[in-house]
């Protein structure tokens, strides 16, 4: 009966071919011994591997040699390793069980590559999907936390994924099997047991089909979870707006869009933003602009372009360090400002038929209009000033995004502040205030030299 | 806190303006009971209504006296209803837990239409979220049956939603409320008693702050829920055609769809299919065409049209009655087909010159052609002959479409089948094959006249 369906589940699925060799995950405890046991009977070729994970003490020792005698008896090759885990989890600062867990599945994925197996299968069943589902509606969740495990994903296959816990202990009991008290997912044991014993029991008295309509439900799941996803990428797709290296997103694009919060939420996540986060955003939309929001890596501004659409503007943060030189009086010497760029200031009266340079690079200022202290520091976002012959301000970014600047010419530009006000967006345009005119008595000369 | 909390949820959820009339659901269970101290507290306008079901004798009598004096004591107008719910749930086929919602429901729209009151408050909390959450967990479910209740939806007002069981007690017990067992959901109250006493508090136990969390997990479902809606509506407004009355789903545009089976189960569900139908249907499409599917209502043909494209045609169970005639000899008299239309025969001798009349309520036909018995029936899906004129077969169905028949004509269009064959579309096209030739001998003349 279960081997009958475990090879159905097989063919099914498609989760290996015959002539595969396949890397069982084995602990030593029932579900991955009755898995050993299928494959042996079926017939198919497979390898053993078996972590030794320290925690037990001489506990661990025996289950380890139990496996290895396993395989031994099957006449397969047996893999044995043994990890530090609570010194890599304390180096890492994870818990124990994800220390665990990342430790097993590198080496495992080692083993694939090395011996060429066709990946990893691991025993988990019906009740280890029903529990994550339990788990996870209990801790709180999304949609993927309910569709559980996957049968084969990322070179984990999980053949025995069709199987009820108690259908396996039928097996173990009728081949006589002998095995080990299972001691994987040691720290995660307690909770698992209490849903186990306490909470799966009640559930199937409720409903004895439940193990024939679960799959189901967390088919149905699933698949609504892909079309999530293709609706979340279908409409970010038709919003997001690429300007440099930065990703806008009109106000009046956003608004429109049902579930506003929760597909911030969803688009962000992979930039490291929360639920909460999400749902300040939203609210933001109706306020004034310039909040800001940060993840460990991106931010969001609620900005106004130059062209004057407002919107969320997301970045990835600068890996280059936020610094400012302050000036207090003209400098007597170059000015070695990141140790890539070198500013030397040049100080004299106007004299007559003076024409200021054109090089960009070059900056020609009225010194009398300029107010110590200086600052020189890199651009920031939401940074404004009025381009030289501009009637009005327009935005750095929007500056930059017009020079067609690669990211990391955009990431290294740096302005000049004259009190709080730009005076020179450095090597690209000088602020029309600052600029030479007719009435200018002293002028300063800025230029950059670049360190090749 | 917990009116606090009542006054920030309302507000929150715009459930009502204080200026608004609400009719309360009151069991006389503490749910409702505290939900009417709620509104008392509140200063809001409300009114009491009260089912007794008759399901309990005597108690249900004293319930419903209880709930009468409590509306008196806060001097607000006091709605009661007797209904005999087991023989209403035996002539329906329903179970008395249906019949007393369906019941219960009805009378409280009726008064909110009545005396216009905003809508109806039911006291659910948290715990029926999470209970019902788990039920249909355990019974099996999709998307929607994962995100529970809605706080205002259908005229239905639920103004506790927030509150967790455990607080509405803590509020009870300080207010010194008194209040009867409860006695709503009686043939749900295994199952609740079961999730409630037992499965709830250990997923409380292992997540203390599953309280807080629920309300997100369960918002965020929602919101997945209608994302998955939009993507299912925005992919079949992309690929279903409509067809005369029909609608057509062509199989290269069904194939290039993610979670075809899931897409098919959900848009076909309004239409009577299972998911289970759903899936042969995805099946069906790598097989030869032809294949039928039906639900109560409607029936899905794996089908070729005309145009050479293959696909599922959509089409509604005719409620015209499916029946067939046979002649086995040409009848003596004018044959009252349907009661709306009289076929009239004539055979004779072809004379010289004849020439066939070219009204297509007349069909002119080889005598010697026709094999009996003759078959008089409405058309049907799949039905194909040879139009006149025509070297090849065609569909019915396509030629219906052809001439562009309004669904009743199409509906009401009969063939004449000559042994298996169709030797007409009564009133709209004979077949090629019992034409009138130069070799014809004899000749028949059928004619339809429609009654008025």
């Amino acid at each position: 009966m279960l081997e009958r369906d475990f090879l159905g589940f097989i063919n099914d699925r498609k989760l290996f071919k015959p002539t595969d060799c396949v890397l069982l995950a084995v602990s030593g405890g029932i579900d991955s011994i009755v898995m050993a046991e299928l494959f042996h009977r079926l017939g198919q070729l497979f390898a053993i591997a078996h972590v030794n994970f320290g925690l037990r003490g001489p506990e661990s020792e025996t289950d380890a040699l139990f496996v290895k005698n396993k395989a031994e008896a099957y006449g397969v090759p047996f893999h044995l390793t043994q990890f530090d885990t609570t010194e890599f989890a304390a180096e890492r600062g994870i818990s124990i069980q994800m220390a665990a867990r990342d430790l097993r599945y590198a080496w495992f994925a080692q083993l694939v590559a090395e011996h060429h197996y066709v990946g990893v299968a691991t025993a988990h069943h019906q009740n280890d999907v029903l529990e994550t589902i339990l788990f996870n509606l209990t801790r709180g969740t999304g949609l993927a936390g309910l569709h559980g495990i996957a049968a084969s994903q990322n070179g984990i296959i999980r053949p025995l994924l069709f199987a009820t816990r108690a259908s396996i202990a039928t097996y173990a009991d009728e081949r006589k099997l002998a095995y080990r008290e299972d001691s994987s997912n040691a720290n995660d044991k307690y909770a698992r047991n209490r849903l186990r014993h306490h909470v799966v029991p009640v559930l199937v008295d409720l409903n004895p089909g439940l193990w024939q309509t679960l799959p189901r439900t967390v088919e149905r799941l699933r698949a609504a979870d892909v079309l999530v996803r293709l609706e979340l990428d279908r409409s970010w797709q038709e919003i997001a707006e690429p300007i440099g290296g930065e990703t806008f997103l009109p106000i009046e694009k956003l608004v429109a869009l049902p579930e506003l919060p929760f597909r911030l939420g969803e688009w962000l996540k992979p930039f490291g933003f929360t639920s909460d986060q999400a749902v300040q955003l939203v609210a933001s939309l109706t306020q004034e602009i310039g909040q800001r929001f940060e993840s460990p890596t991106h931010r969001i501004i609620h900005e106004r372009l130059s062209s004057g659409a407002t919107g969320l503007l997301l970045e990835e943060l600068s890996a280059a360090p936020d610094y400012e030189i302050k000036l207090t009086d003209w400098p007597k010497v170059p000015l070695d400002v990141t140790g890539q760029f070198t500013v030397t200031m040049d100080r004299f009266h106007k004299p007559e038929n003076f024409r200021p340079d054109t090089n960009p690079k070059v900056a020609c200022l009225d010194a009398d209009r300029l107010v110590f202290p200086l600052t020189i520091r890199p651009w920031r976002q939401g940074d404004r000033f009025r381009p030289l012959g501009l009637n009005g301000h327009k935005l750095v970014s929007d500056l930059l995004n017009d020079l067609k600047l690669s990211r990391s010419e955009r990431e290294q530009t740096c302005v000049l502040l004259s009190g709080e006000q730009i005076a020179w967006v450095i090597s690209r345009r000088i602020d029309h205030r600052f600029r030479v005119t007719n009435e200018t008595k002293s002028v300063v000369t800025l230029s950059v030299i670049v360190k090749s």
